[in-house]
């Protein structure tokens, strides 16, 4: 494949081309609506189908987009000459200015310069990241892995109670050396630093990361590459609840609002550990249960609807019996049973004896 | 001052001795009401008064507050000892429990073992981080400094693109080294990154730290420990807008919640570098304006009557100019004017005219 640079570069040139030829320019961008996003049961993600439209610069419907295209074509170029990178929000405040001999703004909203983005990852088949267009940072990782990363060699067992701040855009990040035999990725820091603290990495020569909630791009990224490059499986430890059990699904098999870049992000080994509806009532966590409002429950019937889980038994068993619970639990639940249950017992249990659901 | 350790412990000796003595067992606390909580216009901080209250076991209106404070002492004397940290989510599964021979629990709510936590931190006169018990986690820094933490030295410029990820409990970092001359506290991830590719700290010989939103406890802790044992001046970097404001505020003189432990917390000595009214008429931003919401306005008169505001001129001037503006503006605007203009032009400037407000 080639680069962004020449994926950008094909795209100014299809426009110029379309001007000297008298032509009226245009751009063919993929159509990304709930009508063409498909779930692959092949490779078990969620992905873009083949619909296509054309945008053209004169057509007073489709005018201000196509400028708009064009112009964070252009910044993500400049960026990439560059070498840097900008944020969502830089984008807009470089693209934002009147339109000369007019009093019409190119972008009002950032929501604007954010399709526009998206629009960009499609024609160019580059993750934004490869644009030099960065998500939020978020998150921190610790284990048995030496990394090099502009320049530095960072060894991600050696960073006392921290750990390495996960970057926004991991595409440099290149793994020199790790004996780790897999990687959990959980949705509490809170969760992490008792791991850490632990010393649940050194112990069971792993990887340990974190987020709060939902995981970033960076964190995405970096766990598929990771899965691809190391061969590491990768685990997942969330609350029981469908927000936790949402997590997961993002992770494995993508997110419908980044369709169009499920195959850079998802992690579609991942399975998902705990916490499971089996543990609470293995480890008697039932006196731990919060009860479920109305949109948890709401959620939890969308879940159990979706495509990907609708005809897997093992997830259908777990959505049927926290409906019958009406009720969910916290990782941290199981602090109950001693503060270090969890790393000494709960997961090297869960582990060895391979329990687990996909 | 004694250790947490002994401060728990003599909490403890105390009830005991009471019970010894056929007495009634009490606990004193001070009391944490807003009546209670004073501006000291000399330390330029918010803190407690000295009112007090007694709290006593045989007591029905008392009696279950003052077994949660007796059972969070217990629990933080247990990690003390054991040389661990709980989040404060894993304290309330460790205290939660039905009270033997009675179907009362001991507590039902997180807020409840919050309350005690606070209680403790007053009655031993330590912050939570020194009886073991952790904030949230957030963060990351930057710069010419190097660290001892937990049996690791960390170089914080030798971490890549991601930097050190600040953990929730910083007392045990140690300061081994640094040559830093100031350090610059960001509310943005994302600018932080900007600044962190520009290699900013390097060329400007300095430190860079950030969270997302409201500085963490780890983070306040983290730049007091840099202000007063390095002697390093602290900027913070936000935007212009009330709760930008209001983050430096917290940083500068503690927050109203947290009054018990301002000495522990707050950064006296940190100056608001920007963005400053100043800044939008001079560097043309007023083009990138974000419309004032009702609650913009409402929370920017709320701020213009603090105690530690109202007789100080320079920021009167700024609220007075941001009030005639009825807008807001962000950091990133800078980014209008080139992707580093943030880094080569405004924050040099800025340092070099010593253009900041205290």
């Amino acid at each position: 494949m080639s680069s962004p640079k020449q994926e950008l570069q094909k795209l100014g040139k299809k426009i110029a081309d379309d001007i000297n030829k008298g032509k009226n320019p245009s751009i063919d961008i993929p159509v990304r609506a709930l009508s063409n996003i498909v779930y692959d049961q092949k490779k078990c993600t969620i992905s873009m189908g083949n619909a296509k439209a054309t945008r053209y610069f004169f057509n007073v419907a489709h005018s201000k987009k196509f400028m708009q295209t064009a112009e964070v074509a252009a910044i993500s170029k400049d960026l990439v000459d560059l070498g840097k990178h900008a944020s969502l929000r830089d984008v807009f405040y470089m693209a934002k200015r009147t339109i000369p001999n007019t009093k019409v703004n190119l972008v009002d909203e950032q929501s604007e310069t954010d399709k526009a983005i998206e629009d960009l990852e499609l024609v160019t088949e580059c993750a934004r990241e490869q644009l030099n267009i960065n998500a939020n940072k978020m998150g921190s990782v610790a284990g048995r892995v030496i990394v090099e990363d502009h320049g530095d060699k960072i060894d991600w067992s050696k960073l006392g109670s921290g750990g390495w701040s996960i970057p926004s855009n991991v595409e440099d990040v290149k793994f020199l050396k790790s004996d780790a035999k897999y990687i959990i990725y959980m949705e509490k820091a809170a969760v992490w630093e008792r791991l850490h603290e632990d010393k649940y990495w050194e112990k069971q020569h792993c990887i340990i990361m974190c987020s709060q909630g939902q995981a970033t791009r960076g964190i995405r990224r970096l766990l598929q590459r990771m899965q691809d490059e190391l061969k590491l499986p990768v685990y997942v430890l969330t609350d029981f609840d469908p927000w936790g059990i949402y997590i997961y699904s993002v992770l494995k098999y993508g997110s419908i609002s980044l369709a169009h870049i499920t195959e850079k992000l998802s992690v579609g080994g991942c399975k998902f550990l705990g916490i499971t509806a089996d543990d609470i009532i293995k480890y008697d966590l039932k006196k731990h249960f919060i009860k479920f409002e109305e949109n948890d429950a709401k959620r939890l019937a969308q879940i159990t609807k979706y495509d990907w889980f609708k005809d897997n038994k093992a997830w259908q068993r777990q959505f049927k019996m926290m409906k019958e619970f009406k009720a969910k639990a916290e990782i941290q639940a199981m602090s109950a049973r001693g503060i270090s249950f969890i790393s000494e017992k709960y997961l090297p249990d869960k582990i060895k004896n391979q329990d687990w659901i996909e």
